[in-house]
């Protein structure tokens, strides 16, 4: 193999009551990415489109990724990319992890995939802290594994996939505000009552119940966050707005997408998507706010070859 | 039907990292009680053995149970009971739920199951209540639905049976000293730090995808309390001794039944859960503390039948 072409999904992390420990991948929006495999050794960054990202590999999520897996496997050939952006970074749906995982899986088919998904995780990892500055797991795990996962354990690094019910459905906002990630850390409490965070991990079980059983009425009641999101919906004007009418068109449960802004909400089958996707989609308008909004399946086989010659 | 005799089992609630959310019901321990429809209105008890418990209606978690029931039942006849205790009061392992719990199914069956399983859980709180002042679902639900529980809400009340693996068995020892309700609550912290919150909760997560996947070795590693039993588990002598004899000895792991002092193990199988009962029967020998320990499969079916006639 020569040339691989792949899809790499935008992800959903901290999934409501699963704030650093639930993830999803996304089935209608993500990068594309091709590799070219060179004669000579090291990585190159030919194309970036759709975002505006740096070429330098040691600053690019994708390329510090490659380089450092050609390294350690000791490589006698080098890789050329293209990056393809089909989303925004900063958009909280996982820019920088689609490009830092979708990298390591295609190193990886060039590697007769020596490394497990686990490994391709931690690669994945240090792609995130090159974009990011620090190690986040979930939404690489994610787009690695696809479908639902649980960052179970960091030391060691432990990714469960959890089944994925059959007619689950996405839909989602992206307001175009910029969030910093430091304001979204900095508003986060550092300590919470135990009372809260029994209610919490009670919704944790039960989301996760939920999916196991197939019992969309209990993962709707478990998609409840009294922790994270109300310290950041602040962040993200019309939030409650837009929840509420998600829900009132009957979504399961909404919530903030990673760090945001974009808001999720989960649904039970393409109807009831359609018509929380009709109630929500114009949410920002008059506000002065863009806005996107999309459906989609949740990704379940997370990044996909779409060529390889 | 004018007679019936049943078995109510003692339960194993805050599962390790479960807090007021995880429950199990034990097979091999608990209480016996029998009723019997007399034609004259109200509710007595005529016999309590193996434990020094009110013979007075309102004060016995039992009696009041089954007095609320038949009243809001309506019913015109009354019950005469009698209750068994198979297990102290006081030992960690339900036993205000037991016979809680045991009464509210007893009730029932008087009352041609008028009333479904999560009625019976509240009927169950409210015994709890007159014997420990609080409203707690974990051990009732877990003693009334069987198997693993997790109460996703208390309100409105929803508790969820989760799958229990076919080997899983349960090691306990229960060292006969006394542990003041009020001391347990008074040693837990009421605020924590929100990663620790992250960990705890992602290990509710991961023992719950364990029981639905018969994973046992995410079990054992998910059977980890990074909140309560570092608050709780002073209140118990040789504590950590007792642990890391049980997992040296093959457990997946170990922490404290309810408020304690029991200290319950998880096994896979029954080979390694009579090394671990070896390996901590006397643990207690010579330290002027008497213990008792047992072996049990977790009991899937919750109350049983034992004569009804």
């Amino acid at each position: 193999m020569n040339y691989l072409k792949i899809f790499s999904p935008a992800t959903v992390a901290n999934v409501s009551c699963g704030f650093d420990s639930l993830g999803f991948a996304v089935d209608a929006v993500g990068d594309e990415m091709t590799f070219t495999k060179t004669a000579e050794k090291g990585v190159k960054i030919t194309e970036i489109t759709g975002a505006n990202l740096p070429y330098e590999i040691d600053k690019n999520a994708a390329g510090a990724v490659v380089q450092k897996m050609l390294l350690e496997a000791n490589a006698d050939f080098g890789i050329s990319m293209t990056i393809h952006k089909g989303f925004s970074p900063g958009s909280g749906l996982g820019s920088s992890a689609a490009s830092a995982a979708g990298a390591a899986f295609g190193a990886n088919q060039f590697l007769e995939n020596r490394f497990s998904e686990l490994e391709l995780t931690k690669f994945a990892m240090f792609g995130e802290e090159v974009a990011c500055g620090s190690q986040i797991a979930d939404n690489v795990a994610a787009a690695t594994y696809g479908g639902f996962i649980l960052v179970r354990s960091y030391h060691p690094l432990e990714i469960i996939k959890l089944p994925v019910p059959n007619e689950l459905r996405l839909v989602a906002i992206h307001p175009q505000i910029e969030i910093k990630t430091k304001d979204a850390r900095e508003v986060l409490p550092t300590k919470i009552p135990l009372k809260d965070a029994v209610t919490q991990w009670a919704n944790v079980g039960g989301l996760i119940a939920g999916l196991y059983s197939e019992n969309y009425e209990l993962i709707g009641h478990s998609l409840v966050d009294i922790i994270v999101e109300p310290a950041r919906k602040n962040l993200i004007p019309y939030f409650d707005v837009v929840k509420q009418n998600a829900i009132n068109a009957g979504a399961l449960g909404a919530g903030i997408s990673g760090s945001g802004p974009t808001i999720f909400a989960l649904c039970k089958g393409d109807e009831t998507a359609q018509k929380v996707f009709d109630a929500i989609k114009n949410n920002y308008k008059n506000t002065g706010i863009e806005a996107t909004a999309f459906i989609s399946k949740v990704n379940n086989e997370g990044i996909k070859i779409l060529e390889k010659k």
